[in-house]
């Protein structure tokens, strides 16, 4: 049994809120548990230098903790003048995984930036991100494409952190429980059931192919569960998920946002 | 008339709320009109060096914008690897207020850091961020001290700004009524009705003696009623603001945590 | 009595030199007492992006404390790699005032710098930098512009600090008197009599509005004493500012450089 | 049939200098083809703060490519005075690969810092790091340690990259392949067989868990063919891995040197 | 005699060799004694802005010791953020020394930078850089340039360290003599037998003017030598140096690559 | 002839100002034509990491460019957060030329650090930074110490910049000889005729050994007045360098300062 009575293949209790700030062209707060990001998407009518021509789009991220997020008070990066090296693989992470399921040409030639900003943090936070990141991505790129052609997101995105604890292996671990595994995994799936991103980390210990294969199958499990929870919160604008759409059927969803 | 129906005097709707997130020793979020902004404190139980071996503390802050707090999106300073001078003066700012009510000598070496990052920025951010850490230091100088002694607040603060619009002087400006200010005043003040500071600035314009004082009086119609709502808020820990507690009356407001 | 035996309104000795150095358009050095800063103004036919093909220039100012300028020395900001909070603040403020008396469409599209370095810091150096920076801020613009159509400059601009010190209110206060202080404010002013910026503090005690009307009308008078003076080691081109010039006049005062 | 003539599972060329320098405690070029990387371990008697007084060590790595190690030269990042996202995602993954191998209790409280220096790039660069640094780290300790008491170095490790081509999955892609690849994949591996980090990843398309397992049976064959090589180079030294050794043993292999 | 058995005028055992690695245009491993340099140089179809239009081109160094070419471990000025004052000091002398012997014209708008990276670091390696990075900058002008019109490359150039130790003036000192001198002097000559560069430096003592002439004359045979160390080295490309080519005689050197 | 009148190897007119001002031990405004350097230096009673225990001390310099000692703007090294390479050689160059004439044991654990600040660049700021920062030096030393056992200063030191220009070899450059001189030559000399530092560079051509030969000539007999300058600046302080003074002839110098 673990400190939350949860079973090992149990998430935590998820809530996404869309909209959360007014500003932004997506806007998400995604709660895991006690873990809750921001996670808000701006569309800019520009790309990086080296796409400029192409008629090709980007899609990158930004992760922050906020420096009260964590138990004890972490130095705020724009302080110190740089960003940790986690804070960089993390946001590599995000925006690898979200470019997975973009098809940056129908995107054009514009720049999505999607900035994950940690409020509190307890366990799990780059895969809440991801999760997150995705249902704000969806709604600032319904908000700026017309609703004609082909709809730049091809298929959902979710993540989840499994790993092996002292009972072997669980799903969506909290800070305490991560503090105490030997083997800690990020998974990325699609909505079709593929990988974009699997990272298995065994800094305290490390894992055979059948632990691996375990950890899998509660990934599996975890993002199928997640993705469901995106397609509910999302309405009708999931139906344009992977889609060509008509304009009729475009203007039908505008009620949505 | 003001773009959202209020009076030259009026404030936006005020909302404070307490142990917004779970961490942090004080925990805060302010809501004025749009403008939102998360207000933790910290305590650390040491000093900057030059305090080290004087038995006296600090308090000091940190602000900052999340970047898709603003209508448009404005670069992350962990990303940039630098503040902007803006962050840096609106820091200080804060700083300077909050210590302004401190008896450092009764807080001990200790360090508390309050950050204030802004959710949303719709005009007033720098008073709002010094409004809502008060509430949220007292919070945190609460929950650590014991209840003996001398309560290190020495008495309330609260910040508003004001400036000359087109139609004369307004209190409490968003951002679309700061954009259309010629002159533009924070003032900070004290519940004992004493002014900790006064930044009054006409970049566009300049400004008498009569405007001056016109302002001036906005701002402390404002700041009064910004500081009853702080004792609202607090409950019973706003008695202990100012005074010397026994054992006993600390005591009583354990049940208000 | 004061410790220079000045009486409470009295300024210290001030000193204008124009032309201190040869290069730039305009160099001043201001001496207040012990107080000694460069301040030189330079043109530039750009304007940063933002103002790029608006038809107005901008005007900004960077400040700097020589490494030994004041009593024991303060690192240097270029090899520490960053500029301090107070430095930040500080050239934003002069920026801000002098840009209140430039016409930034008469000025075209120009930039003029003013750098204002201490060479020798006893107090009041800000505002110090503020009288120095607008007689070389006249000087530069009267050596770039041909003396034709509207003169950029609409009107005098001086600073002055004044504080409460131990006997009650002072003005221009030294560096020992500064450190003694209980509240110090910074006050900025037009020729015209109007206020630009008015920063008080009171980080070592508060103030009632008696007293901050108390230090306001110091400030009146210092900073009409600090423009009588401007005007004088101005000499004829002091005439141009606020006008409209025909050749003749210009050409008139072509001698005084 | 792959451009280099290379079967699907097939290495390339692999050679591992020891004592390629003369300074550092341990020094390895390691080239797997074209890549080439030079390792060198450095052992020093201190610890990071968190560590001192806990008897235990650390073992940390960082990772540069020579500015003209590539194909077309990448900017030097002590020029540009930070390093790049994928410089320290890097570095970050051969630490804690190489410190899933070390007993840090046993280590003593000594850092290592291993640095991997790319002499030449042709794919795979951080996957030959970890291969090459593991020697370097071995022979540093070898140096290090009496010879007495445990071996700080409990099992072997190895890292391969493998992925998806046009042809299906493959092992030890050069640039080449890896720019053509659909999905990228590193795998750590121990002596045991026991996975130490798998980092899998599809931006350019997902994958199945059917293509992950071909992934991971092509990488347990590299990497135990690399553990091959590594005990081979380290000769006698290779013996003392995972084992106590008493002194008569140590001095034995005191002639490998 | 010297540590290592040498004369006063002796080098160390030189060795050059060319195309060390496979994908800069220029490619040079100098190994002087222990000191070793990989010295590559990339040619790029762009100029500094302070040179677009000009119709010149421009050679520039850069400099830098792997963390572990000394004899203890150097911190890695990437991770520090910042070059040292002294990889400034050299990377600059490195520039200017093949700047002397470049036709910049003839060069056209074309850049070259030599990047000199120390493997092992045994005293002299600034001056081992420059007489490396010389013939990867001919091998990388000859492979860019198609052998017509004026070759860019004037002259040779070669440069050795000089020094008086406690038993007079030295050539080529290794770094247990560098630290004993009481003078250091780095001199860079041509073919032509003039000198481009004399650093003489007395932080440990002074020198007089026979002193000087001493160490000069030394430093003009070292550096002859050397010099005719990289016309052998350079085989028949050598023979382009400060020619006007016709076309005949270039396609007879291509067979040297 | 000269552009200024000066035969071939004239001086500009020196002017050094000793006490220019007021608040660090030494203070010294150095004069070279256009050129001007205010030099002070600054005692500390701590030295860095490396001396901690050894009894002995150090001396260092910086030196900085005012933004507009120059003819056209240089940025602000502070607001760009990096100092330029050159600043960096040239701040080497003159903490390197004042240890020459330094004992270091004799100073005891005490640092110096004499910062160099241009407030008029017209050629020559770093040899006449050389000259007046001895000055300084002196004066710093003679302020700190009690006047008995060694004084710390062992000899005189100047510097000049000679260089070789259309029409031969000339001493002290101005700016428009400088950028006209193919070669360009900095001399550090010591009251005794020694030589500390020679720096010659020949960017834009190379010279000859007769050539260096009748620039050392030039820079020797312009040293020797450049010190003469010094001596009778510093007057009976001047008495002290080199020697071991009693306590009464220490006190004689007292009247000095």
């Amino acid at each position: 049994m673990r400190s939350d009575n949860r079973t090992a293949g149990q998430l935590r209790p998820i809530k996404i809120t869309r909209h959360f700030t007014e500003y932004a062209e997506g806007s998400v707060l995604i709660e895991c548990g006690k873990t809750k990001v921001l996670c808000t998407a701006t569309v800019e009518d520009n790309v990086p230098r080296w796409l400029k021509g192409t008629g090709q789009g980007w899609v990158t991220a930004e992760y922050s903790l906020l420096p009260r997020s964590t138990k004890t008070r972490v130095s705020r990066e724009a302080a110190r003048g740089k960003q940790t090296g986690r804070t960089v693989e993390i946001q590599r992470l995000i925006g690898r995984a979200l470019r997975a399921v973009v098809d940056l040409k129908a995107l054009g030639e514009r720049s999505i930036t999607v900035d994950c900003d940690v409020i509190q943090a307890d366990g799990g936070t780059r895969t809440a991100s991801i999760t997150g990141a995705f249902v704000a991505l969806v709604d600032a790129i319904d908000y700026t494409f017309g609703g004609f052609g082909k709809f730049p997101i091809t298929d959902f995105c979710a993540a989840i952190s499994v790993g092996i604890g002292p009972n072997g292996p669980i799903t969506d671990l909290c800070y305490e429980e991560d503090s105490a595994a030997v083997v800690d995994m990020n998974v990325v799936r699609t909505g079709a059931g593929n990988l974009i991103e699997v990272q298995g980390t065994g800094e305290h210990g490390t894992f055979s192919r059948n632990e691996l294969n375990a950890l899998l199958d509660l990934a599996e499990a975890a993002t199928d569960e997640l993705m469901a929870n995106q397609r509910d919160v999302l309405g009708s604008v999931a139906d344009k998920i992977g889609k060509v759409y008509p304009d009729a059927l475009a203007m039908a969803s505008e009620g949505d946002k």
